[in-house]
């Protein structure tokens, strides 16, 4: 039986989260019905679908590995005014097995909600699950607001009605929103001298280093896996990413890769053709005529950020080293394969590896009002290109002016491209936190589109990178399995080490003063 | 001619801005016309007339002394959300006389305007100015918002009407103010890699030393001077800010402190006697009834401020060491003078030291929507009790349900009192900062009555405390003069060398980087 609709944005849900989707530049390629659609400029585009409940077999799973209570926060819409806002209620998830209570100053670990549903990010990060029973600690998840059930104005319906009732959802205020709620939890349970810890994945990461720079006080170290947060401005050649995910693919197979590059050319000739689109939709078994190359764009880009050594089930069930399979399949086929038929087969191990998919339905409303669309339209402006040469995307040059534009269309909204970087640097990151911060880790897997925005070198003695060369987006959150490589196993290993330091250190201040 | 009230508004203005009146706990004595007012729980308030003007006496020392630039800039309303809000012009003023220019990293000195009129920050600021020249720097003063000219909504009528219009004016909006204003200046001069240095004084003090926290790729350092930044919550004694003014008057004259101490029971019986009030006014000097007590304890804690060495015209005409002068007024009068008699003659010390002054009017609207009465009903709550041994004021306990209710019926606002630690910290400074942030110094005398409130340990190789036993309130940051004791001297000089380490350090790493 065919995968329905609602299925398949529920697998799209379980992403990573942070996409990007080229569309103006592949615009005679696209095959939607609404021809406007296509001069929009590219932009940082988190296509997920909005459903508050992960999909079912995700909570069976849940509920047999990660038991967990689910409560909620009264919070304040605007932290940094006091405007008559109403106040809305943040869900979090807490477990207390492992907890050795506040008298022994048990470890707190926040898991910093990203932009989806807390529960998935909350049983997809299986590693902070691992550790607990050894530092003793208690761990919680609270929701990043306008996400899952944290719905301000009550309903998502209201919250995302327009740019005034969106107007609040940003990283100010969701650290705000931790800030809050952490002090309130450790007051209500006498546990304010419990040290806390912050974990976060990709724009959970970058929440979570921001967190430790900007409320010490609150949190002693953050782990920020795969968080991209020198992805804006021109911090990183707008280029970066799209050359990764090309390079993952040429390391797999050059031929792989120029298939690939030559492909968008051979979808416009076949686009144009008489029936042409007819044809691409038999090619690629679509369910209808649908925005093909974007289709095509977002499978690459998260092949890249799950390019796992082990078979996973994070976005789609995939093989272990997807994009090794892709190119397998689109180099293998018989000769007289064409391009068009050869990336078919290519991109089915990641839409469809299960084979359970007769035609596709590609997501319909990619510019739909999706948090993270706003947010990428208001603070999280990260410029991407695709250059001439080392992408085997088609050649694009960011265009702020039509960014602006779509933004305004979309939201009425007129993003602040500088913001991130006055409220929380960047620009010469390592200057600026030689000497100042401590106790961040930024982890990163170089297979992951994502890096080249990081942090991949130590900035001091406390604030380190760490890199592995065939790490992909934030392996390192995910749970242990027994096929992890020993180079992961190692860099988990440091990571707990480096955690256990943060700890003994903040043990050994509270001791010293005490002994006052 | 006596002084019109207007003139003498002005100088009051010209005060140490932070300020604090108990009323309630001397309600039996207050005189004042409206008897509800004496019900109100003591709060922190500014009492400080809202004028936009410096004195006409000022502004011309000012244009002898200081020469500035005045510039506007467009600022959000709310830097933390996307909420369609008219922006707001932020005066600023600037000098680039000294400044050695970008090419060179010329240092920016950036000013953190407080709760006034910029101009009248600038021109007591002097030792900014005073140094300038032998850092090359260029300084600057943006202007506090809600202040002086940086009205919202286009005036100050306006921007005062209620607690929506005034919902904006936070101290971290003002800090996001300083950082987008700053980095924007710096764009405009290609300036980009001078390095920027913080200075402030008293809440101006709080926002430097946060702004440097915060804000680290912004400003390399921060001279926090006479900055309370812990005088939240419970983290020092409520009863500590009376507790300095009383010891300022005991370390004068024992006799002084109890003549003081007296002083309210007598104020209580006479009030009560047939025509006391009018034998009050009589023996006060009063222009008409006023609210007796508020007026003589805002003249012992403001004498408690601005108790310095050497005779100064900080916000009234005073002689060296005023504590010193008012006691000897209130011991050395006739045996035969009363309690009152003595404490009319001791304050007029403050209130009228040039004689000019026939009758007192005193502030008939200590509670009007003042901008840091509203900062004080929102955010800066400082609990403050009066204890009953060593405060020379009546006892009273702090308590936070009626300060509540007062901030409802003046502002129609409810306070955050834990909100401060929360964004700031506070709560354990010394753990905290030991291992996280750098380059800031908390400057304090003693004798001020808020040096309590701030740090006066060091917190780490780079936090550092400056303590004068003999300094009051932010006494380092004014010009230096002839009558500079010593120590002043050598603080300032180690403040000069601090901020020279922060720069030359910051140049390093800029070679560093150039040559890698």
């Amino acid at each position: 039986m065919p995968k329905t609709r609602q299925q398949n944005q529920n697998s799209l849900y379980l992403s990573p989260v942070i996409t990007i989707v080229i569309i103006s530049i592949l615009s005679p390629l696209s095959l939607a019905a609404q021809p406007s659609k296509f001069r929009r400029a590219p932009r940082f585009v988190g296509k997920l679908p909005h459903l508050t409940e992960p999909p079912q077999r995700q909570q069976r799973q849940q509920q047999q590995q990660y038991r967990y209570e689910t409560r909620y926060f009264e919070q304040r819409l605007d932290h940094f005014s006091f405007a008559d806002l109403p106040t809305f209620s943040q869900r979090y998830l807490i477990n207390t097995d492992h907890w050795v209570g506040p008298n022994r100053l048990g470890p707190i670990f926040l898991y910093c909600g990203n932009e989806g549903d807390i529960e998935w990010f909350a049983v997809n990060s299986g590693f902070v699950w691992d550790i607990a029973p050894r530092f003793g600690a208690m761990l919680v998840f609270p929701e990043h607001r306008y996400y899952g059930e944290s719905m301000p104005y009550g309903s998502r319906e209201v919250a995302y009605q327009n740019a005034t009732t969106l107007s609040y959802l940003t990283a100010e205020q969701a650290l705000a929103d931790f800030a809050v709620f952490i002090t309130n939890l450790k007051q209500n349970l006498s546990a304010e001298a419990s040290p806390v810890v912050l974990f976060g994945g990709s724009y959970g990461g970058m929440l979570a280093a921001w967190m430790r720079l900007k409320y010490p006080h609150i949190a002693i170290g953050a782990l920020a896996s795969s968080a991209p947060i020198l992805q804006f401005e021109d911090i990183v050649p707008p280029e970066t990413f799209y050359n990764i995910v090309s390079s993952d693919f040429k390391r797999e197979s050059a031929s792989c890769f120029n298939t690939i590059k030559e492909s968008w050319g051979e979808l416009v000739s076949v686009g144009q053709k008489e029936n042409g689109l007819l044809e691409l939709t038999k090619t690629f078994h679509l369910c209808r005529t649908e925005d093909l190359a974007d289709w095509l764009e977002s499978a690459y880009s998260y092949l890249a950020m799950v390019d796992y050594p082990y078979p996973s089930d994070f976005m789609m069930p995939l093989p272990g080293y997807p994009i090794r399979e892709v190119c397998k399949k689109i180099d293998n086929a018989p000769d007289a394969t064409s391009i068009l038929e050869r990336i078919f087969e290519g991109v089915s191990v990641y839409y469809n590896y299960t084979g359970n998919v007769d035609c596709f339905q590609l997501d319909d409303d990619p510019h739909g009002l999706d948090g993270w669309n706003w947010q990428a339209c208001t603070e999280m402006v990260m410029p991407m290109s695709s250059s001439r040469d080392k992408s085997m995307f088609p050649a694009y040059d960011y265009n702020y002016s039509s960014f602006k534009e779509e933004c305004w269309n979309d939201f009425n909204v007129i993003p602040r491209p500088r913001w991130i970087t006055t409220e929380f640097g960047g620009h010469d990151i390592k200057s600026v936190l030689k000497l100042f911060g401590s106790n961040i880790i930024f982890s990163n897997g170089l297979l992951d589109p994502w890096s080249g925005g990081s942090v991949l070198q130590n900035l001091s003695e406390t604030i380190v990178a760490l890199v592995t060369e065939e790490g992909a987006h934030h392996l390192d959150l995910r749970p242990s399995t027994n096929e992890d490589p020993d180079w992961l196993k190692k860099q988990r290993e440091t990571e707990i080490k480096l955690i256990e330091g943060w700890i003994d250190n903040y043990y050994r201040g509270k001791k010293a003063t005490f002994n006052m």
